[in-house]
C-alpha cells in the first residue's frame, strides 16, 4: 500500500524480495508508527531472526517471509551436488520453521515452496523454482486480500462510519490486509467514509498500526478508547463493524480474535449494526467443534500494567523517540525504540487474556476471498473452502 | 481506609482537618499510586488551589475540602468586627467556589457551612460553628458511604468475583467510597471475594486508584484491560458488577458514568450478571427527562493518544518515578511526577468522550444510602430521596 516518506508516496509490500542481493525486504514493524524503515535480511538465519524477533508479524506476512527465506537459503548454496543441496535445504527449512513454532502459516509456506522445487532436476533449476514459488505464495496472499476487498467494498456506504479493532491490515499480510481490504477497495471506488480505530489495549495495535496504515492511505479516521465504541453506537455514530480473525471455526462459525472483539459484537447486535469478520481461508480451523475448545493465550501481565510509547511533549509536533531499549528480553524485541512506563499500581497484578471468541449468532457475515458467507454456511461449503488457499472468485 | 506506609497500616481519610495548625489535610492524589503523601494546605487560597489542581478529586472529597476550606478561612480572621468578618468570608466563599466551577458539591458544602454559621452571634462563635459544620459535612459523607456499604454488602457472596470500572472508591469521597463501599463492608464481615478492576482507559483510574485502594485494604484483585470483561463474563468468571455514577437521572433511572460503563452493562445483561450502581444521593439529577440530554464531555485527545506512567524496568520491583513534570498546563496538574509517552500514530487524531449513559433497563439495582432501589423506583420515592443528603437508614 502507499507510504509517504519525506513527502513522497510510494507503494510498498510488507514483505518483498531483492533477487540481486538475495535479500528479503521487510518493513521494520517494531519501529512503527514512529519510524518507517525497510530492512534487508541478507541470509536465511537473519530472515528467521526477523520472524522470531517480530520485525514482521501477522499470518500472511510471516508465511511469505518464510517462503522467501527458503528461496534465499536455496539460492545461497554454491555447487551442483544435489545431495549436499538437500542437506543444506533441510537446515534452512528447520531454522525458518523454528522461528515461530506455534504458527501454521510459515510451515504451509515452506511446504509449498519445497513441493514446487521437486520439479527441478538440477540445483540451479531448483533454486529458480524456489524463488518463483515464494513469489507465487506472496502474490497469492495479495490476490486473496484483494478478493476480500472486492467482496467487502459494497458494505461501505458513502458517508458511512466503520469501526475496526486491532490490526488486520496490510502490515499483517503481504499487502492490502483482511479487515482493511474492503476499506481500501471502497476508497479506490471513490467512496468517502470514516473509520473509528479501537486503540486495542493492551498492545495498542489499533492506535499504532491500523491508524498508521489509514493515515498513510489518506483515509479519514480517529482513534478511540476501547470503551468508547458502545457510546458511539448508542449515539448512532457507527454503522458497520469489520474485524479480522485469528482462528475461525469451520464447523460452528465462531471467531477467535483479539481480546475485545466479542464485546464489540455484543454491542453491535444490541444496536442492530452489521458485524463482519474478514478472513483469509488459512484461518479456518475445520477440526474444533466448539469455541470453548480454542485455547485462549494468557499473555504477560506487564502489557496491561503499563504502556509503550515515544517521549513527547503532549500536543507538540516534536517526536523524540529514544533509542535506548527496554532491557527485558520478552518485550524488548517488540518495542526496541520505545519506552515502557508503568501505569498501574505497583503492588497490583493483572490478568491478560489475549483473545476472545465471538459466537456465530453475533456475526452478520464472514468476508472471504470466495465471497461473503453466513458463519453457518462455512461447513456446508467446506469442500470449496477447505483448501488452504482457495482460488479467489474474480 | 487503611494505608500501609513504611510497613505500618494506619487509617486515613481523603480529607481531614488539623485544627491546631488550621490546615486541611489532603492525600496528594496526583502522586498515587506511586507515592502516598499527606499534604497540609495552610490557608484557604492554598486549599482552593488543591481543588483546582486536582490534588483532590471526586464529588464527596471536593465537597468536604471546600467545607473545611471555608472553616479554615473563617478561623484565619483576626478581630471581632462582624462586618469585616462577613466581607472576608465572601472572599473565601468565592475563591473556593471558583476552584471547580462546574461541580455542584463544593457549592452545596459551602452553603451548608454558611447556614450553620448564622446561629453564632460573635466572630468567635461563628468560627467554631464553621468548623463544626465542616466536620459534620465530612462525617455525613462517610456515614452515607457506610450506609451504601451496609446495604450493598449482601450482594457479595463468599468466593464471588466482582467487576468494577473506574474509581468510585474512598479516594473520591471522604472515606469508604460508593462502588467500593459494599466490598469494604463485605470484607469486614469476613467474606472472601475477588475484584476485577477495569483499567479504565484513557485515564486509567481503575489501574491506578482503585487497584491501589484494594491493595492497601488487602482485597484480592486483578487489573484487566477494558476489553477483557466480556470474555471473562462469557467464561463464567464474573458474577457481579458494581460501578459508581457521575449523574443519575431521578426521572428515568439512567446513569451517566465513566466511558465504558454502558458497555459493561450491555455485556452483563447478555450474561444474566447483576449490574449495580452505587450512588450518594447528591448525584441524583431530578430535572433532566432523558439521558440523551446529559451533556457528554469530550475530553482532550492526548489522553487517548498516550499514557502516563512511571519509568520502570518491566517486572522489576524498582520504581523510579521521575520528578520532572510534563510541561503542558492542562495535564501537568494531574500527573506532576509522571511521564507521558505517545503511544498512537503521531499523525492520527483521537475522539475522547469522557462519559456514557446506561439505560435503566440494564441496571439491576441502585445502591443508595437509603437502601437498594430499582432505577425506576427513584422517581416515586423522590420526596424521601430528594433532599441533597437524606439521612441514612441504619
Amino acid at each position: 500500500m502507499l507510504v509517504t516518506v519525506r513527502g513522497r508516496s510510494n507503494h510498498y509490500r510488507t514483505v518483498a524480495f531483492d533477487a540481486e542481493r538475495n535479500a528479503v525486504l521487510l518493513i521494520e514493524q517494531r519501529l512503527l508508527p514512529h519510524e518507517f524503515k525497510i530492512i534487508p535480511t541478507l541470509d536465511f538465519r537473519h530472515t528467521a531472526g526477523a520472524i522470531s524477533d517480530m520485525v514482521v508479524r501477522g499470518a500472511g506476512a510471516i508465511g511469505a517471509t518464510a517462503a522467501y527465506g527458503l528461496a534465499q537459503g536455496a539460492r545461497a548454496f554454491r555447487g551442483r551436488n544435489l545431495q549436499k543441496f538437500r542437506k543444506h535445504l533441510e537446515t534452512v527449512y528447520q531454522t525458518l520453521k523454528a522461528a515461530r513454532p506455534t504458527a501454521v502459516d510459515p510451515v504451509n509456506a515452506l511446504n509449498q515452496v519445497c513441493a514446487a522445487m521437486n520439479a527441478g532436476l538440477t540445483v540451479e533449476e531448483q533454486q529458480a523454482l524456489a524463488l518463483a514459488a515464494a513469489e507465487e505464495f506472496a502474490n497469492e496472499d495479495v490476490r486473496h486480500c484483494e478478493a476480500i476487498g472486492r467482496h467487502g467494498a459494497r458494505l461501505l456506504r458513502n458517508g458511512g462510519n466503520v469501526l475496526t479493532h486491532c490490526n488486520a491490515g496490510w502490515l499483517a499480510f503481504v499487502d492490502v490486509g483482511s479487515a482493511t481490504a474492503p476499506m481500501y477497495a471502497a476508497q479506490a471506488q471513490g467512496k468517502k467514509f470514516h473509520v473509528f480505530c479501537d486503540e486495542t489495549r493492551p498492545r495498542s495495535q489499533g492506535a499504532t498500526l491500523t491508524a498508521w496504515e489509514l493515515a498513510q492511505q489518506g483515509i479519514s479516521h480517529q482513534i478511540i478508547a476501547d470503551s468508547a465504541a458502545g457510546h458511539l453506537m448508542q449515539r448512532g455514530r457507527i454503522d458497520l463493524v469489520i474485524v479480522g480473525s485469528d482462528r475461525t471455526l469451520g464447523r460452528t462459525g465462531e471467531v477467535a480474535n483479539k481480546i475485545g472483539t466479542y464485546s464489540k459484537a455484543v454491542l453491535a447486535a444490541r444496536h442492530g449494526i452489521p458485524f463482519y469478520v474478514a478472513i483469509p481461508l488459512s484461518t479456518i480451523d475445520w477440526s474444533l467443534k466448539s469455541g470453548f475448545d480454542i485455547p485462549i493465550e494468557e499473555r504477560h501481565e506487564s502489557e496491561v500494567l503499563g504502556a509503550w510509547g515515544a517521549f513527547q511533549i503532549p500536543n507538540s509536533k516534536v517526536q523524540r523517540p529514544k533509542a535506548k531499549a527496554v532491557p527485558h528480553s520478552a518485550l524488548r524485541a517488540h518495542h526496541s525504540t520505545l519506552e515502557y512506563v508503568r501505569v498501574a499500581n505497583p503492588t497490583s497484578a493483572a490478568l491478560n487474556p489475549g483473545f476472545d471468541v465471538t459466537p456465530a449468532e453475533l456475526i452478520t457475515g464472514i468476508i472471504t476471498p470466495a465471497g461473503i458467507l453466513k458463519p453457518q454456511e462455512l461447513w456446508a461449503r467446506r469442500h470449496e473452502l477447505g483448501e488452504r488457499r482457495a482460488a479467489p472468485k474474480s
